[in-house]
């Protein structure tokens, strides 16, 4: 029998919410959903991101568009953007006479990680609240624009972008998209590569549909996500984060 | 007035807790972990992870040792490595006959985020359980061992690393440590440096303490953390695993 509670009754039901209605998100509302991020575990307690709260209405427009123009981007109620930080750190240290190396790689990952753990708590306290929320990962793209956007200096990075509402009774009422059964996900010990076999299996188990087209759905999706100009954009600018740190 | 909820309360509750009793973690509660992480947002519904259930005691104790020699690892009743998993879909493209360009940087970061967002949900999970949990960052260090180990293939990277049990009373009864206060990492619209006058306060409320000593503190914390070997040897392995997506 699968466990229920409270919590893992939400978590379950939690799903991406794009269109809201016209009521804000409040003072107090608000504050519980950062209050949530700060609270997330953080790598050594030093809570490595800093959250933009994006409230320019002119600043939202640009964002949208720099973000695959996505109107939802400038009409949600709340947008947060949670930057990894490798820069809060290293400045304090300077200024307390340190002189600390300069930030790798391994500080980007780690403070991606914050950041999106800390994204996460956010989103689950969102949803406790009755308020829908949508991570925007476009918000990697165009790295030039949205640095200069948000005045971010070397060693600042997007990690996600949420927007934060009340839904739509459509949109609350949308079903949760499948997800891949257990089996194809979790592995013991090390990493299998799962056969052509058992990956058309996973996918055909995950549409649920008995006239499931492996091919035809998955040259589709290839050709609308993967090699789609945003996501080509997305890693030619992530590049661009990158170089700091290289 | 702060919002209060079962939910919010638990996100506030939760601490890392590092020293488990000797019980174990039920297959139903593994189970309820593992579909919190899956029912997580992921982008474009694509679960751009893999995560592996080290179950083998030598594995663990390998791991253990690789995750700069901490025995919790190998001693914990659960755990879970989080892949980054840039590797599935574009095979499956590949099966369905498909020609997928290269994974790229914007492929890792996105695939960080979605392992990470859904493994802080199965932490959430956990809490709810009244299991502990605790992030092991370190699996990012030693690159060419953990990919041995783990038998992980190019464009496969470790995001997380997660032990969970039942805490200990002593380690449930510990205070969680302080987090900065909300002006100190929230901003309005663009990313402003703190001032060297505002770093100062912003460590100071921090710590809570009337004698804080900023510059001994921080130094301290420069030495045994952010230049220590085990961060050094991070961002030397992180580069390693970013040279397949470049």
């Amino acid at each position: 029998m699968p466990i229920h509670n409270e919590v893992l009754d939400q978590l379950a039901a939690r799903r991406s919410v794009r269109v809201f209605t016209g009521d804000p998100v409040t003072p107090e509302q608000r504050a519980a959903i950062l209050q949530a991020a700060f609270m997330a575990p953080t790598a050594g307690c030093q809570q490595l991101y800093t959250i933009l709260d994006i409230t320019d209405p002119a600043l939202r427009r640009t964002l949208a568009d720099l973000c695959d123009h996505q109107p939802m981007v400038a009409a949600a109620p709340l947008c947060l953007v949670f930057l990894a930080d490798c820069r809060r750190w290293p400045r304090a240290y300077r200024a307390a006479g340190a002189a600390p190396r300069e930030p790798g790689p391994g500080d980007l990952l780690l403070a991606m990680a914050d950041a999106c753990i800390a994204a996460q708590n956010a989103v689950t306290a969102a949803e406790s609240l009755g308020l829908g929320s949508c991570y925007v990962g476009d918000i990697l793209e165009n790295a030039e624009a949205v640095r200069a956007a948000l005045a971010l200096p070397p060693h600042v990075v997007p990690a996600a972008l949420l927007i934060f509402g009340v839904p739509t009774p459509q949109q609350a009422a949308r079903p949760k998209p499948a997800r891949f059964a257990p089996e194809a996900v979790v592995c013991d010990n090390t990493y299998p590569d799962r056969t052509e076999a058992a990956l058309r299996a996973d996918f055909a188990a995950r549409s649920g549909g008995a006239g499931y087209d492996f091919d035809a759905d998955l040259r589709a999706f290839c050709a609308r996500k993967y090699d789609s100009d945003f996501s080509r954009e997305m890693s030619r600018s992530a590049a661009v984060y990158l170089q700091d740190f290289l």
